[in-house]
C-alpha cells in the first residue's frame, strides 16, 4: 500500500490540461502497488488510474512498459491503456517524476484462488504471449538468472536470520540453475509479475492483466513458473495440483506448450521459486524502520523451491495428459 | 494511508446481498484516513465508500455518527450519507468489525489552503451547525477540556523527547485551560476534525463535509478555533489573518457569532490547539516501530499554541468588524 508522492489540486489540474479528459472531479490515493504512486482519477468524462513512476522503475524502460500496454490493447487483449497527451505522448512527468494516465480496467483480484481463476489466467497468458509477438521493442529481463548472483551477494551475509544455511541452500541452488538453465526455449514478451493481485476478475470471467512493470523478453514457459508459484500454493505450503492442471491446460488450449517447455518446467519453476526468493530477501533485509510497506516474507518462497528441487517432471503440476 | 483490514471478493459478494445496490465491479483500498479501513467500491449502479470501523471507533458511537450523517444529509448539507441494508439498517458487520457503506462524494480537498477555501468553509460549518440544531442524539465530546488530563498523565514522562520543557510547558496550560475554560457559550453538533482532508471542493465550490467520526456535542465556537488552527496557519508557523478573517466571516454570516463566542474564541483556539498537540503527542510515542502510518509531528501544535498565548483578543484572527 502506498502513496509515496503527495499531488497537489493545482498539480494535478495543470497536469490535466495536456490531456483531452477533462477535468477532475475526484482523485484519491489507491493502498495498492508498492512500487509507484496510484492514485484513482475521476473527471467528468471518465476513471483512470494516474501513475507516479518512483525510484524502483528504471525511466529508461518506461516507453517499454507503455508501449508494450498500448501494444497488447491493440491486439485485443484486456489491459489498461495509456492515455495519450494532445501532444501525442503518453509517458509524461508530474511532481518531477515520470507519471502517466491509464484506462481503468473493471474488475477485482482475487484473494481466494479458485481452480477455474488459474484455468482463465492460463488461457490470458498464453494470449498475451501470443499477441507479444508482433511487439518490436524488447527489454532484457534483469532479475532471470543472469541478474540473481548480483542480488545474492548483496543478501548472502544475512540470510542466516531468516533461516540457519540459508546462504549455503541458495548457493548451492544457485549454482545448479546457472550450470542448468535452458538456453533455447521458446521466447517473447513476458508479464514476469502475474501474482493474484495484477489479474483483475469479475462475474466470472477475467477482466484483465495489469501492470507490467516487470515486463520484459524471456522464454514464455517462465511466466508459467512464476504462476504455478504465485497460484497454485496453498497457504499451508502444500501444492494444490489441480490448480496447477487448470493453469497449464488453460494455457495450452490456447498456445500448445511444446515439449522443450514441458521438460523445463520443473526448472524454470525453481528459478521462478528462486528469483522470488531473493528479491524478497533483498526487500526484507532491506527495510527501513518504520516504512509504510510491509515486506513480504522470504520463507514462503523458500518452500517453494524446495518443492519444485523434489519434482521429478512436470507431471508433478498436473501436466499428465497435456501434450 | 491504511488499509488495515483485507476483505475478500468473496466476502463482500456475500456483505453486499444486504443492500440493494448492485454487485460489486471495482474495489479498491484508498490510502486516506488513519483510523479505520476505507474501500472505493463501484457498483454496476454507482459508487461508493466501504469503510470498517478499526479499534479506535468506539462501536457504541456509530449509531450516533452514522445517524448524524442520515441527518445532516436530510437537511440538505452535503456530505456522504450512509447506504441503508435491504433491513434498513446502515451499521452492519464486514470481516468482525462494524462496517458501513457511505455514498460517495465528489471533490477534492486542498492540499494548498487559499483564503477562499477558508470563507467557504465558515459558510459550510455554519451551515452544519445549525442543520445539528435538530438532532436528537448526543455525544459528549472526550477529547475537549475534561478529557486532556489523562491524556497528559499517559504521555508527560516522555513529553521532553519531542522538545525540552515541553512536559512544563503542557502542565503550566492544561492547569490554566481547566480553570478558565467557558461554561456557557452556545453548543450543538460539532464535527471535531475539519481539517483539509475533510472538506472536499470542486470548480472552486465546497462540494462537502465528510469523516464525522470525531463529531459530538460541545461549543459551536470551538469547532471554528479547531478550524483557525488548521487551515489558517501558513507552513512556516506564521497565522495568515487573511484566511482567519474569511474563515470567521463565512462563519457568521450565515451563524452570526454572539459576542460570548468572539471574547472566548482565543482561550477555545488554546485549547484546540492543546487537544491535538496531545493527541499528537500520545500518537507519535506511541507509534510502533515499522508501522503503516507516519504519526505527525506534535510541535506544529505546540508552535500554534505558543502563538494563541500571546493573542489579546479575536483581532487577532481577523475579527474586527464581524458584530
Amino acid at each position: 500500500m502506498a502513496v509515496y508522492t503527495e499531488v497537489s489540486d493545482q498539480e494535478l489540474a495543470t497536469f490535466l490540461r495536456g490531456y483531452d479528459i477533462g477535468h477532475a472531479v475526484s482523485f484519491k490515493g489507491i493502498a495498492e502497488g508498492v512500487e509507484n504512486s496510484n492514485y484513482l482519477l475521476r473527471t467528468d468524462r471518465g476513471s483512470f488510474i494516474l501513475t507516479l513512476y518512483e525510484k524502483r522503475v528504471a525511466p529508461e524502460d518506461l516507453p517499454y512498459f507503455l508501449g508494450l500496454m498500448d501494444h497488447l490493447a491493440g491486439e485485443g487483449l484486456a489491459c489498461p491503456t495509456p492515455i495519450h497527451g494532445s501532444d501525442g505522448e503518453a509517458l509524461r512527468e508530474l511532481c518531477g517524476r515520470p507519471a502517466a494516465i491509464i484506462s481503468f480496467l473493471e474488475g477485482m483480484w482475487p484473494r481466494r484462488i479458485e481452480p477455474p481463476h488459474c484455468a482463465l489466467l492460463g488461457e490470458a497468458m498464453a494470449k498475451m504471449h501470443l499477441a507479444g509477438n508482433s511487439f518490436a521493442m524488447t527489454r532484457e529481463n534483469d532479475l532471470s538468472v543472469a541478474g540473481w548472483r548480483s542480488l545474492f551477494e548483496d543478501v548472502r551475509a544475512r540470510a542466516h536470520e531468516i533461516e540457519d544455511g540459508l546462504e549455503e541452500i541458495i548457493e548451492k541452488e544457485l549454482a545448479r540453475l546457472e550450470e542448468s538453465w535452458p538456453v533455447d526455449l521458446p521466447a517473447g514478451v513476458i508479464h514476469a509479475d502475474l501474482f493474484p493481485d495484477n489479474v483483475f476478475f469479475l462475474d466470472g470471467a477475467l477482466s484483465g492483466l495489469i501492470d507490467f512493470y516487470f515486463a520484459c523478453n524471456d522464454f514464455l514457459a517462465y511466466d508459467l513458473a512464476i504462476c504455478l508459484n504465485a497460484w497454485c500454493f496453498e497457504e499451508d505450503g502444500s501444492f494444490n495440483v489441480t490448480k496447477g492442471r487448470r493453469l497449464l491446460a488453460g494455457y495450452d488450449g490456447v498456445r500448445p506448450l511444446e515439449k522443450s517447455e514441458i521438460a523445463a518446467l520443473p526448472l524454470l519453476a525453481r528459478g521462478g521459486a528462486m528469483r522470488f526468493l531473493l528479491t524478497r530477501l533483498y526487500d526484507w533485509l532491506h527495510h527501513p524502520e518504520g516504512a509504510m510497506v510491509n515486506p513480504k516474507n522470504p520463507k514462503e518462497y523458500l518452500g517453494k523451491l524446495r518443492f519444485h528441487q523434489q519434482v521429478k517432471n512436470a507431471g508433478a503440476y498436473g501436466l499428465d495428459g497435456i501434450s
